[in-house]
């Protein structure tokens, strides 16, 4: 079976860009399945393009090849680089961009795409994606193993993890990390479950459970003291009023039924969220 | 043959919503054909998505299933559906999002969407696209029936149809239900045919031609009295004049020729317009 | 083997134009492997458009056709076409969309659209895209010869070529023909090759090299007087620096490390940019 090809870079849709490696894709790979996950990334925001990657790496299909490129540094010493995570694999620029599938997936192989006769001839400074990316992945969908593509790797860049710190009070703090199509608001006060009304909190690590919060008594604490109580969906507030609730992905997001969070509570990305047990 | 899947949603393409509804569909049938109807129907906005499924249903391939999620009441009582019309299929809310394909379409079946083995493991109670209705939507293309998704329901919501009234003078009013990416602002007011040089109309529930006007003659009449006559197509007027046409869906439309009619003329969603004989 | 289709247009992705298109071309050849190149050629912008096609024709997959609708002048005189360009095929509109993919490729044929069968029923007036042009970009890629869609034609309507002069002096001149998604500007002047560090300029019809300039010593020299250096890559100058370099099609572009070139200089298509040896 022909995996899958995945796409996320920053270069939007306005150019060609995206679609000239697809057409690069099907000419080494006219089989291969490819999905946009997103070309909206914000320009040169390597952390974006990492959580949102982990964001949807568990919903991939078996042998997905993602095709990253959120690529500020393209021309420069960064080494373009394929990356075996078992389930997945992952090709781009290792500039932290896939460090954040490392919270889910085990590294089982990293190599420098060296060997030329898997890119595009006479490679150009500026646009890896099509010259370097496409072809190692495409070659990646037609069977080629990660050592044909250039020599091993023993790691990959790390970014910071997103931030989550467990007070001594028993109360967590994190950030914003991502403002949706909606103005919804995902922190990094996660992962959540709900089991038996108590709130399990992991850190990012993937370390086990660290905290537990009472679902129906914690409270969310924004930085200009507004409280938020825990909800499961929108609908549980009336129309236009803020919520707290577990996220699709068991991030703890903020959102107002059929509005804008963001706008209407002023929220931006980076802000700083609290989470106590409704006592403080 | 695997049957396409053609999504339409209100998630926009900034984010990865619709990108991992589509690899959920690749990890269950890896050979569906997907494609994007459009990600941009205003948020909520349960009509406008309406009106643009019955505007694409004729060119849909056969067996085609369309996904459609445009859900602001996700995860209260609104029923998850899939919906069986004969030639195509959709899966969503029931939310009256499909209630517009009934204009053309009979009801061969509907399902509640309940069964655990066709959803997601632990579907979230926030993004129904990738937990319930991309899994049906890749079940029913690998040859599931919709009484394997669940029990049997007799019907779905429906919303109103677009307004459309003869009045009697002879004279027809109508609304205003779209505006393209260019600016033309397609009405409630058809469905036309032109033959043999005369308007025959039809009302929207499909129950034959209720009226007729003559093509030459007739003028379209905005809310501030401006007159339009018929063209066939925007050459028939200068650059920068405006026109009312037979639109691509056999809807009255109204355009500038080169231009922007919503913004030259005013005129948005929702605003009336009037179709007399040209003697008023 | 069923060939790609790959797509480009001014509709936008807000519409439904650009599905409904690929809709009505699964209906015709169920198995074609569809790309988006772009639908946000700036509307009615034929130039615009053939710039796009010239900057990827030489990455699509061998057999590839090109479904390309920027088409102002629909429903006039201007003929629908299919065209035969060797390694790939177009169709949409005769009014100079294809003309610069006539720098690299000899024409081996034209037909003008006109067989019934193989256009939709009824086609309207103001939607060739999904009557005309998609179905026969989908018969072409079920086998269908040109000549079974319609006469023969004995060339393409062609647009000017983009400006480029060779001054006495030894200067070249040209002008900005594309901004991108990060700011980066594209000029006609190329198209340009680095060996042995002389920079090798070729005119737009392919008629061989007609200047040398030195890499090291070239300067490019903007309206307002602002002289910019070559350099091989964004990151060859400081963050938030401006540079000229060989963009990734071979042409002069104009960029801001990590910055917005169109932006933070001034710069819009059209306006004319100079490049010399240094000495001016």
């Amino acid at each position: 079976m022909i995996p899958t090809i995945a796409i996320l870079t920053d270069f939007g849709t306005n150019d060609t860009y995206a679609g000239v490696m697809k057409a690069v894709i099907l000419k080494i790979q006219p089989d291969a399945q490819i999905i946009d996950l997103t070309h909206a990334i914000p320009r040169g925001d390597i952390r974006a393009g990492a959580f949102e990657l982990w964001r949807v790496a568990a919903y991939l299909p078996p042998g997905c090849i993602i095709l990253g490129v959120v690529d500020p540094g393209v021309g420069t010493e960064r080494q373009p680089i394929a990356l075996d995570l078992g389930d997945v694999k992952a090709v781009g620029p290792d500039n932290g961009l896939f460090s954040y599938l490392l919270f889910e997936h085990q590294i089982q192989g990293v190599a420098r795409l060296e060997a030329p006769e898997f890119r595009l001839l006479a490679a150009s400074g500026t646009f890896h994606g099509r010259d370097i990316f496409a072809p190692a992945a495409a070659h990646l969908a037609c069977g080629r193993e990660l050592q044909d593509l250039g020599p091993s790797l023993s790691g990959i860049k790390k970014l910071a993890a997103p931030e989550l710190s467990v007070h001594p009070d028993g109360s967590i703090s994190g950030e914003i990390i991502h403002r949706d199509h909606f103005g919804n608001l995902v922190t990094s006060i996660g992962r959540l479950s709900e089991a038996s009304g108590r709130i399990k909190l992991k850190d990012w690590t993937g370390g086990g459970v660290t905290h537990e919060l009472g679902f129906g008594s914690s409270r969310v604490i924004l930085a200009d003291g507004t409280r938020l109580s825990l909800a499961r969906t929108f609908s549980d507030v009336p129309v236009g009023q803020a919520l707290a609730y577990t996220g699709s992905v068991g991030l703890l997001e903020i959102a107002v039924n059929q509005g804008d969070a963001s706008q209407m509570l002023g929220l931006t990305i980076g802000d700083t969220v609290l989470l106590n047990d409704g006592e403080g």
